[in-house]
């Protein structure tokens, strides 16, 4: 369908004149505060590079997840979508071609996150005026091709036009930081930050895990052959890290299993796993540890933890044969916290220097697991709505089902966790409006006073996250 | 409490004004569209023989398991409700004391879709206009028991002056569907076709399971004391259903557990099953193995396939043994889908061709489970909120935690799943007025422009059901 | 943030004018009904007494574990809040240092229930007019500090101006009833009850179990090494707390579970208790069983029976061993009452002459099996949002969820559950408020007519609590 394309002012806001007024009035402080982003998946070597963004498809579509997940669940196969498979890699499309294809089908999108965020990078940064559609594909595809080869639109340019305070990109150990390098040693300002993400050097059914960990030990100068080795490789690159403006680590788990064994045990199955030998429960339970070591390792080095539990990766296994990871097909599944994190909490749940921002792909754990635990726990915080529950109503439900037992002090503000780069602002400003919305209903309903909600606006938008990932400095 | 009876034109739109209006606008283009029906529990032989309804007790109350729940929660016996116990089956009251005892528990109706429902019925069919209490019990009745002796009160006229396109009833292959062929050798035009239902033929733990099995054999000439027979046999059945109008198969079972075995293991456990010597583990596995079965052949026939698991049938032992099934006493359970219907989706889960729709009894799964998965299958669509969920609070939840991962699209629109004939414009309407107010809600917000809702309301109401259950032809 | 302190006439209803109005019109009607507190955790001698209370910091917050876990949770040490630990019992700072350190991260409080009892109190029990902060602390501790020295300020003055009609506090079976016994006795006319729970001598995980059966068997002249003697001990100590004024009892397990052993069983699994020799599941088991002989007595003596699982209790092992129970490390954890509860209801569940009250602490049951369970079975009934989710969304989602399918009158009305004296009206306005908003929404949507809604308002407000507990006599 055609039609104008318009961001509404208000757009988010609750719709009770009342309420609006005071959610418009709590987001006019806040829209224009920096962007801080302290968790995300962005190639750091754009801003080392700073070289003009390809064609539209690329730019949009193919690396885009969600995008991929919901045309391929409506029956369009994923090499049309410019992805390639291994066995036709060539077969790729024509970038006009995908552009058109994920246009005509752009209505697929109603009343997903998706859209308003495409919607708003069209809008307000590539400033399209006309709804995407199959009859104006042509039309926006040209206009957006042109546009993208303007300097403005460079990734440097475009970071300071975004107000972004701070960025962080997202490396395993082996990553040398090359581009984090770059950018520091350059003559641009911009602040690009990278997290540790030792996924691979630290689950053992992660591909490659052996070979991982003699890198790791090349890296290093280590014997990680050894369980001794392998914890000292890792707290130095962790250090490496550090030296390179890391301020927090991440740890993508099926589930949030931890484990507190002796030093016997651990190199035990340390041994297993090195010699793949592991059964599914040894990887389970060495993951587990990993977590504890991981901790243990933040309290030296202060560096806060997060973890990102709970996501059956590769579900569909002719789409993982065919294209490999991160094609769409990882599902959640029930996440238990109470009792996975116990061992972890045993041994430094009250320590006051440690922070473990905890988050999750199963809403049923924010009012009856979350909250609770986060209001209790010195060390732990939430995350934001994750990945699914990036959205709307997602972090409407959030607010809802923690705040009253948590408090707004222990969740962290927003992470925008993309790789999309364009779509920074997009999502920035979509947590703030419904923070915004959210407070505004507190305020409407004499929950809370509009001078208090005002500071709660500010925290939510700015303060937290630069205070939980330690960016203040 | 007596009071008069009116429905509200507004009734299940939001209170916003602004909001309110568009839900108006939206539900006028929608409102009146036909009715789609593709799954539910009506008895074919009202269309067949299309006589007169009975009495306004057998007509409301002892068919309605929502009644007899709640009323029976409350202390009032089953019996004196009309239902005949096996150990007094001819202690059954007079109609209109039955009445009676239903009008005077009206009030514990509050708040719930029978409410709303038969408040419908009462006012919109059947033109009264005093609500239901101890005090109009009588003149109700009365009015009532007069107006069914009305021509434009029977099946056939009801089912035209309703608006129903086409409605489907559900049958086990056992059926010989002589109401179905009635219906379509009678110069009457209504469509309404049949709905494939094996359980009684694919569930060991069923009622009679082995003696069903010998009859699918005698009736369709098959040795299906053999595994090889067997499937024959059900797929010779899904032909004869087919050939009677039937688009789809449905699956009641304890779990949505799925399984892949190989041949071999098939035979043996097929062979346990009939014997009797299946554990409830054996039972469990064998449903799940039917389950791929059935996806195997919808590839082959085209029939669509439902899937409504999670629900422990019968949890109320006293009363099962004295009044049988369907007493009310089925209770939800939780009910998980990635790792069950793993076994199914590696099979089938990529098919161009294959539409599975799941339902679901455990809400928590709409956001963690069911929309990512929905969101990335090919194969797979959401069916509407169902049984204790289709409600409008239910509804709006499903689409509150489906629509931002899953989208509109795949959804099926609505199902009224009832055996309650006169309720289904009720239904219908009630589900088309909450998916406008939902609609309206992210209009008013600003999340999706009205020309686009106006298309959803649309396809939401009449062309996604008609779409996915194969009606279209 | 300093500023003025006022509460909201509309507080907690909806923001739409005409929904507003209805919540008004609603909320005037129940307003000033008597207060019925048939479950929570007062201290008895408060009333027997009649003494002043102490100061505002042993009052408030000492006690208060709402209040500790949150403080805890940034990083606040117990000790700082006047918790004594047994490492350093003495070291408790002077009150009014207790009360600065929770001024001055009051803001912490925001959007939690927490702060709006407490402002309730501040204002309409205490008459203070600022908000509490770091700048108002000293002024608001010192008018506190002499207010509690006026003679309406005592708790038998208060209970009389908070309108209660009855409340109950609980004790254990060991307890002697001092306390009731003395407010009987005395010419006071309030209405103080006691509850019994037997945690202590039912549970063989609690603290002392086998010295706190032996105490039981001293008590009631039962040989309590003996099942026989035990039960008779139990059935003792039950009339003697209903000869009290106790009209139930409270069970607060870590599940659901229930058994139905036959009598040799029984007899060796509370040998085997007794001894100390029980494995976590032989507990488990005992408790499940304790639960159906609870309600076998409960037919005999009327006992209504309460519910109260799913909370692993004392989750931080370190503030468990320096601070003991109670100290705000309750975490919640998945319930399960569909197969946990089925031995009770096979034995029970068709009774007409028992009531379970059913809680929980897990809101995935509400949709999914507590409402089902409740509108079925006619012994079961749901107790209010509990604990954490005793709060203005958490009570919303209750009936959100439980409305549809279980109706109101399958629920009982509110408990406040608190030992925080003061704050009992706070609660029960809260209640009152959100109900009241909960049934405006439903008269708005035109699901419910207004004189309809006046009627249940005023069932949830009182009548319904003095029917469940059989407080109407």
């Amino acid at each position: 369908m055609t039609g104008p394309l318009r961001l509404h002012p208000d757009r988010l806001f609750p719709t009770d004149p009342d309420a609006r007024s005071i959610a418009r009035r709590l987001y006019a402080t806040v829209a224009d505060l920096p962007i801080i982003s302290p968790h995300g998946h962005t190639n750091p070597r754009w801003f080392a590079e700073d070289t003009a963004f390809p064609d539209p498809a690329a730019l949009f579509i193919v690396p885009d997840h969600y995008l991929l997940r919901m045309l391929y669940s409506q029956g369009i196969p994923l090499e049309t979508l410019g992805v390639a498979s291994t066995d036709a890699p060539e077969a790729v499309p024509e970038p006009r071609d995908i552009w058109r294809t994920f246009a005509g089908h752009y209505y697929l999108f109603r009343g997903t996150p998706s859209r308003m965020w495409l919607d708003y990078v069209l809008s307000e940064v590539l400033g399209i005026t006309e709804r995407l559609s199959a009859e104006t594909a042509d039309r926006i595809y040209d206009a957006i091709a042109v546009r993208l080869t303007d300097p403005d639109m460079r990734p440097r340019a475009l970071f300071d036009r975004f107000g972004i305070e701070v960025l962080a990109t997202t490396e395993a150990p082996l990553d040398d930081l090359r581009h984090h390098r770059a950018i520091a040693e350059s003559n641009w300002g911009g602040r690009v930050i990278t997290a540790f993400r030792p996924d691979p050097v630290v689950d053992p059914e992660f591909e490659g895990f052996h070979d991982n960990v003699v890198r790791l030990g090349e890296l290093t100068g280590q014997d990680t052959a050894t369980w001794r080795g392998y914890l000292a490789a890792l707290a130095e690159r962790r250090r490496f890290f550090a030296e390179h403006g890391c301020t927090s680590t991440d740890h993508g788990h099926p589930s949030a299993t931890t484990a507190d064994l002796d030093r016997d045990d651990c190199e035990v199955l340390f041994d297993k796993c090195l010699r793949q030998q592991a059964t599914h429960e040894d990887a389970e339970l060495f993951r587990g540890q990993m977590l504890t070591e991981m901790a243990r390792m933040s309290l030296e080095d202060g560096l806060v933890m997060q973890i990102h539990p709970g996501s059956v990766r590769n579900h569909n296994a002719t789409v993982f044969a065919r294209f490999g990871r991160d094609m769409g097909a990882d599902i959640p599944g029930r996440t238990d916290y109470v009792r996975a994190l116990k061992p972890l909490l045993d041994r430094f749940g009250n320590e006051p220097d440690l922070t473990v921002i905890l988050f999750t792909l199963d809403e049923t754990s924010y009012s009856r697991e979350l909250a609770p635990l986060a209001g209790h726990y010195p060390i732990l915080k939430l995350g934001p709505a994750w990945w699914f529950h990036d959205s709307p109503e997602g972090m409407m439900r959030y607010r809802h089902m923690t705040t009253e037992t948590a408090g707004f002090y222990n969740t962290v503000g927003f992470n925008d966790d993309t790789r999309a780069f364009l779509s920074i602002p997009a999502r920035h400003d979509m947590a703030r409006r419904i923070d915004c919305a959210y407070l505004a209903g507190l305020v409407a309903e004499h929950r809370l006073d509009e001078d208090e909600a005002q500071e709660v606006a500010a925290d939510l938008a700015y303060h937290l996250a630069k205070r939980a990932y330690k960016l203040d400095t």
